[in-house]
């Protein structure tokens, strides 16, 4: 309110956050995400690099920061693979997802985002390093085995698919299907494709 | 060339068809596809309802012609349905959209059309309504059974996360897989999903 802005260096604690966050935009956007270091940000914002890991803990945080992205698909998948026991990844995956692009605070917010991305070509790039860097590339690690990256990849493409239809095109009946619903249908389909092919088991019976 | 295009009324057939597509365009994005019909395509270009049935066929070939789309999911669809046994449906249909997408001349007017749909309200809405009263009806009423309109959402969930992971964002590995790769893996996911979750086989191990 009454206090000046000038054009001085920044004062506080809030100006800081912001002079890096801003930095961090810019690197993201044009330099892409894997090229982006913390060390070049914290020149950028002639800050010490300390102070990125003291407010944003790490590259993806920073991100996720830079964006202003209300959930951040590498921090869900964290916490995801963190927590609980790993037989039921593919639910709790399914509902986390469901809850960020349903809740009213954060749905809107990535949908913004992944319409900037259909028309923005650095968006776009830099939505596709994160994902490749932050999702795929891990969840890949974690599963092992012959195929584990087109195993995560298809993974992927599944909540992709799931996202696009029911929040970007809204086509019924996928949009209005309940939580439950939609989670007693997809969750068989990501465990599908965490197994990959070779342990399908095929029906005897035509499939159509 | 040399023919003088003045503002009387069109004289030739090319002139006739071009002047139903425009006026078809107009309509479907104006009030969505299923308030279109034949009719009212007819009256405002100001032909005969039986031209057009003579020149597209059906409302599919018109809403294809009128999107100057190079590869109508609709007639895709019908095509796969009519020919061939249904056992090997999610391989086929795999394949028939891979193919349209990769294609050099029909995939990237494809994306377009996708990159467009995504900031532009109308056309969205277009893509939905066709895609739900062409693609997902027909292959639920086709399914049958319990939870037939889901299972078919699903199928379409996944197709839809295949094309936006491979052709809009362009996700590796996803991206840089081969064709048979793509298929091999995406096939059990689609005949997962047509299956749906009551015939869903949990495998006793962890699935991560």
């Amino acid at each position: 309110m009454s206090q000046g802005h000038g054009r001085g260096r920044r004062r506080g604690r809030p100006d800081t956050r912001k002079t890096i966050v801003d930095a961090a935009r810019s690197r993201f956007l044009e330099d892409g995400y894997h090229a982006v270091t913390l060390r070049s940000v914290a020149a950028d914002a002639d800050v010490d690099i300390a102070l990125i890991g003291y407010y944003f803990g790490s590259k993806k945080g920073l991100f996720g920061a830079a964006l202003a992205l209300p959930a951040n698909p590498a921090e869900l998948l964290a916490d995801l693979l963190r927590s609980g026991d790993h037989s039921d990844f593919p639910e709790r995956a399914a509902r986390t997802v469901l809850r960020a692009w349903d809740d009213p605070r954060t749905g809107p917010e990535l949908l913004s985002l992944l319409r900037r991305a259909g028309v923005d070509g650095s968006l776009s790039v830099l939505l596709r390093e994160v994902l490749e860097a932050e999702v795929i590339r891990p969840l890949g690690a974690l599963l092992g085995g012959s195929d584990a990256p087109q195993r995560a990849a298809s993974f992927s493409a599944i909540m992709t698919g799931l996202v696009t239809s029911r929040y970007l095109l809204r086509l019924d009946p996928i949009a209005s299907m309940s939580t439950e619903d939609v989670v007693a249908h997809i969750t068989p389909l990501l465990g599908q494709a965490l197994r990959g092919p070779g342990r399908t088991r095929r029906p005897p019976a035509a499939t159509v």
